[in-house]
Formats: C-alpha cells, sequence, structure tokens
C-alpha cells in the first residue's frame, strides 16, 4: 500500500481534539462542603442540569467533528504546508467549539427568548462548516494530495454532502433571530447529518472505510 | 498480518483517557502562602486525605478502563460508523467518572450516613458497563468487526465476563440505598475483576495478548 | 525504507503541542449568570476581544512551532540522550509562550506605551529561535542523527532559514523598547517566514515532504 | 523485526507524561489587569521566580522520566495484566510529582529552615524509583517481557543503575531532616543521573538505541 505522509497531522489532531473533548469535563464543579447532605446534594446536581447538557452537546460535536476529520483522512495521504495551514485553522475552530455551546445552553436555560448565543453558535458552525470545505476542496483539486487509488465517486460523495453544510448552517443563523429552539434543533440535526457517512453504494463504503 | 483499520480511533481513545486520568491531578490544590510552616503544613496535608482518596480510586478506575479498551482492540480490527459513536459513549462516560468518585469520596468523608453520591457513582457504572458491552456485542455480533483470525474462545470468554457487569452494578447501586460503605466495597471489587483478564485456557490467552 | 528511531519522540512532542494549544481555550472565560440578557453579553464579548485575539496568535505561533517540528523531524531519523534534551529544552519553551503572548495582547490593550511585555515576548522568541538552532545543528552536525539519504541541499536549506530566527528576534526584541507595535508585526511577520518552507528548487521540496 | 506489543502502552504513557507536563503551565497566572504598567509588571514577574523555578523543576523532571521510560521501553516488547497495572502506578505518582515539587519552591521561598515539602519530595521519589524497579524488574525476570534479542549486558546495565535509585534518594529523605538545601540538591543531582544512559561499551549503547 501506498506510504502515507499524514501520520503526524493525525497524531497532532487527535491530539488536539482529544484534549479538547476532554476538557469539557472542567465545567462540571463539584459541589461546595456545605451542600453534600442527600436533600441539598439533589437540589445542587438539579441545577446543574444545563451545563450537563452543554457538556454532552459539546461533547458530541467535537466527536462527530473527529468521524468527519477521519473520514477525510481515509483519503488524503499526501500533504504540504497549506494542508497543515488549513488543518490548523479547523482545529482553531474546533477547539472554539465548547464556548459558544455553553453560552447557548446558559442563555437559553435563563432567557430562552434570547438571540446572541445562539447566532454566535450557528455563526461558528457556519465557519466551522466552509473550513471543512476549504480542506477538503484544497486536498482533492485535481486530486491533489488524496491516494492513487482513491475512488472518485466516494470523493464525490463527500464533496456533495459537504457543500450542504456551510448554507444549511447559514439558515441555522437565520432562524436564530426568528426562533432560538428551531435553530438550536436544526444545529442538533445538521451534527448528526454528517455523523452518517455520504450517501453512496453500500460497496463503495465498504471500501473506503477498509482503507482507513 | 490482517491490517488493523482502528489505529486513529485506539490514538484517540489513549488521548482522551490519557487527559481524562491526567486532569485528577487538578484537584489536589497547593497550600495557600500562610500555612507553610512545618506544622500547619502536615494538617493541611492531613485533611486532603479525601481527595487523594478520591484521586487513586479514579486514576485507578480510569486506568482499568484503559486496559479493558485495550483489551477489546486486541480482538476488534475493522471499524464503520456505528462503531465510533458507541466509542465516542463509552468515553463520554469515562471522562464524566471523576465526578461521582469526587462526589463519593467528599460524601463519605463528611456525612458517611447519606446515600445519593454512592448511589450516583454506582449508577454511573451502571451505564459505563452497559456501554462497554453495547460495544463489544456490536463488534462480535456475527464477528462483525473482529479480525478474520480472532479466537472464538477467547472471544466468548470475554462476553461472559462483561454480561456479569451491569448485574453486578445495579446490585452495588441497590446496595447504595441500604449500606454505602458496602456499595463502594462492592465497586472498588467490580473494578479489581474487570482489570484482570477473563478466564481461559492459558495458552489460549497468551495468543490472545501476542495478537496486540 | 530506513527504519525511524524517531517514533516516541514524535508522538510526546505532538502530545506535548496538542495540549498546549487546547489549553489556550481555557482562558476564554463564560460570562457571569447576570450578563446573559443579548445587550450585556455582547458588551461582554466585546470586551474579550484581547482574550481572543491572545487565544489565536497563540494558537498559530504553537500551529506554526509544529510545523517546523514536523518538518525538522522529516529529515531527523536518529535519537540520542542529548537530542531529547535538546527537544525538552524546546517544548519547555513552547509550552511557556502562551504566557508571554497572553501578556503583550494585555498590556497592549490597556497601555499600548509600555514595553515590558512585548520585550519579554520577543526575548522569548529569541531564545525558542536558538534552541530550534541547537537542536537542529545537534542533529545536522557531521549528519549525526539524519537519514542516510538526507537531501544535502534541502537540510543546507534549513539551515540557513533557521539562521536569521535569532538575529531577526533580537531585532524585535530591541524595537519593543522604541515602538511596541513595529515589534509586534515583526514577530508576526517572522512567525509567517516559519511557517513556510525554506526556499529550494521545487522538485526537492516535494521529495523532502514526501518522505514526511 | 519482532512484532512490538507495547504500542498502545507507550501511547497512552505518552499521552500521560505530554498531559502532566504541560498542565504544569496553569500553575504561572497573567497579572491582574492593575498591574500593566512597566514598573508594577516587572515587580510582579519578579514575586514570580518560585513558582518559575517549580515550573521549569517539574517539567525537566518529568521530561527525565519520560526518558527512562522510553529507555526501558526500548527492551520491553511485550506486556501482560501486571505490566499494565506497574506501569499505571508508575505513572500514579509520576502524575503526582508536580505537587510535592511545587511545594518545596513555595516553602523554600519562604521559609528555608522548614523540612516537611523537602521530605513530602524526596519520599514520592523514593516511591517513583521504586516503581520504576518493580516495572522493570518484572520485565526482566527471566527475561519475561523482553525482546529474544535484547543485549543482556545492556539490560544488566540498566537493572545495577536502578538498583542505586531507591537507596540514595532515601539519603535525600534522611537530608531533608538536617539540611533542605543538601537534599534539594541531592534530588536534582539523582535526575541529572537517571537522565544519563547507564555505563556501558559505546558499542552496546547504540545498539540499544538503534533498537528504540
Amino acid at each position: 500500500m501506498e506510504e502515507k505522509e499524514t501520520g503526524r497531522l493525525e497524531a497532532f489532531s487527535d491530539g488536539v481534539l482529544a484534549v479538547a473533548i476532554t476538557l469539557l469535563v472542567l465545567n462540571i464543579q463539584v459541589p461546595p462542603r456545605d451542600s453534600l447532605l442527600d436533600g441539598t446534594l439533589l437540589a445542587y446536581l438539579d441545577k446543574q442540569w444545563p451545563t450537563l447538557l452543554a457538556f454532552v452537546a459539546s461533547f458530541a460535536t467535537i466527536g462527530i467533528m473527529w468521524i468527519n476529520h477521519h473520514r477525510l483522512f481515509t483519503y488524503i495521504k499526501r500533504t504540504d504546508t497549506v494542508l497543515f495551514l488549513l488543518n490548523l485553522l479547523l482545529l482553531l475552530i474546533i477547539v472554539f467549539i465548547p464556548f459558544p455551546t455553553a453560552l447557548v445552553a446558559q442563555q437559553y436555560a435563563v432567557h430562552p427568548d434570547q438571540h446572541v448565543a445562539a447566532a454566535l453558535y450557528s455563526g461558528t458552525c457556519v465557519i466551522l462548516a466552509i473550513s471543512f470545505n476549504l480542506l477538503w476542496r484544497y486536498a482533492t483539486y485535481h486530486n491533489r494530495l488524496l491516494g492513487k487509488d482513491a475512488d472518485t465517486r466516494a470523493v464525490a460523495a463527500i464533496s456533495g454532502q459537504y457543500l450542504f453544510g456551510p448554507i444549511v448552517y447559514l439558515i441555522a443563523f437565520g432562524l436564530a433571530w426568528v426562533n432560538v429552539l428551531a435553530s438550536i434543533i436544526c444545529n442538533l440535526l445538521l451534527a448528526l447529518f454528517f455523523a452518517l457517512p455520504p450517501r453512496l453504494p453500500r460497496r463503495l463504503q465498504q471500501e473506503g472505510e477498509e482503507a482507513s
């Protein structure tokens, strides 16, 4: 099999995403010493649910980003300086994602009628989707950094799926100013959509996954 | 030997567990500037023992989870999107574990007669054991993601050991409402039980370990 | 292809840089509970821009250091204890970089006429550039730790580029006492300069990158 | 070459040590907003030197532990559950090391005549040295987990060097109650001693390093 050049890029990205996803747990605070009786402890845990929700949502988001990153680098086998820089841009935004996520969880829990946090969250997702597209288009343009045996139809299927991203996240961004809940649900559906592999004949998909 | 697809999944999981296990040390606080005389420092260190105990217990728990993860991926050689998602679920719960562990250590140190923390800890362990089972059953169902040369008896031995997990942790969960200390001891014994490899003829076990 | 000895050194360095680059996000604080109305939230975010700028600048700096580290270890294939120690020195300074970066961002935002933070930042960069040179000169001296097939011209091109570093950062250090803004801009241009591969015939460069 | 089983154990250990060494930087605090004028900033930085010293000392300690870990796993090629557990014990103590290091730096800066911190530091080092010995003796006993081609004299040289550890650290522990400075210097010399490879004929050493 063709030698992969992307080993250290993947190892570094895995490291960044692993740290980012695990740091999320620092937001869950142990209760103060004087609220350790069963009753007060339950009340404390009950008040923590927006924090827990933001923890799970951010964890799922970064996890899905990792799945996507893994999928792209099933096909990308070579590197150059531009790819390194585009990958850094992508990591920068993924690492930043927990901040708007926490903001949405907190603002929606307290003021469900306010819009700024949901707009910031969707806006960050628009930039994230654009970054994924930049990296993927740069790598696939004339098969620049793909493996020699990369399946053209599988590559085209991902390109098609990724084209959706920025457009639909822009819609979620617009929704944030009209109906915050609809915007949040739209974002969650999008995350699920990107977790799933693009539609392509089952046989091709398996080949792609076997090459990982 | 058969090409493994699980390289990046293992690297990412190693990263997450390494960060989670190391973040635990952040809970051990250096004493304030005015308690640095030998006498006050010893008193300070003495008061820290529940924190130290929680540190060691969480470290051991995550370490044993890593040993288990490593053992499973000795046999699992292929990946798909469902495995990625089940692995994320597993990591989510492992990363969360230090929170109920710290809670138990603190509540038991101050109020040994209170139950909520021990119940939350055992409850999290039930979910953790279920997640391990889900991942393992999904991967082994009709040898879906196992290596072609995977030893059937060794795989069955792990499946048998894992079946115990949720049931016995449920018992520990019930105990938490009756006798907190018995529940904690039950959980510690379970951790030890899962650290050890499943019972199977010595020859088979060695083969399994050599394949790692 | 020649066996590489540098696998674990690279993995450890990737880990350190991945953690350092991701920890930066801890500086971005979620607003307090009473400033979650849209108006106050926008005002809060507006006041955060020096923090955000320092986050992006530190992220870019560490990212570019990673690109450089990756480039050097495209050529370095063997290890010894001195290389381990020089690499530790390099990592020590890279891990420290976010501190003077945050200092410059904060001091310049509040007192653009003050010099100490900019001088400390440039001074750290001088030491960083010297560390990179030490590691590279030690490894390349009489091809001590290079691969047997290392391209002499590509190695010489990097040596030439790196010679610039300490000298130009010293100029930026001097500038910090005269004109802080000029010093900051000088540092940014230097970062960009080191992100790009050294000038050498296109054919050679590709070979170098393929060997990564 | 013989297949190594220790890949994931090394990756996980690299991750833990990388996180532990990088978390140290969290102890260096950016000054508060009202001390950003050049004069007050210099005064602030000047007061930070015990923190900086502890940072550098802990960084060097963990870095040297990594070099030692790397050296041992040049020879250890196979794994079993006991090795996993002994490695976890080792990591537990390495991760804990920054705590007594910070304690020594702070106590010595404020009360150079007090002994408890220096004793705790030396005591932790005794346990660390014992853990290294346990892991190494377990792995080398009758060549249990060594590679088939492991150089007997190189292995014996490490065993000899490691025997020193617990004994000399015990002396440093005793010194802590008599002369704190002598104890600290003794510990630093020991760290240096363990950073260097054990004495053995130059030819053998190179073979050992080439096998890494």
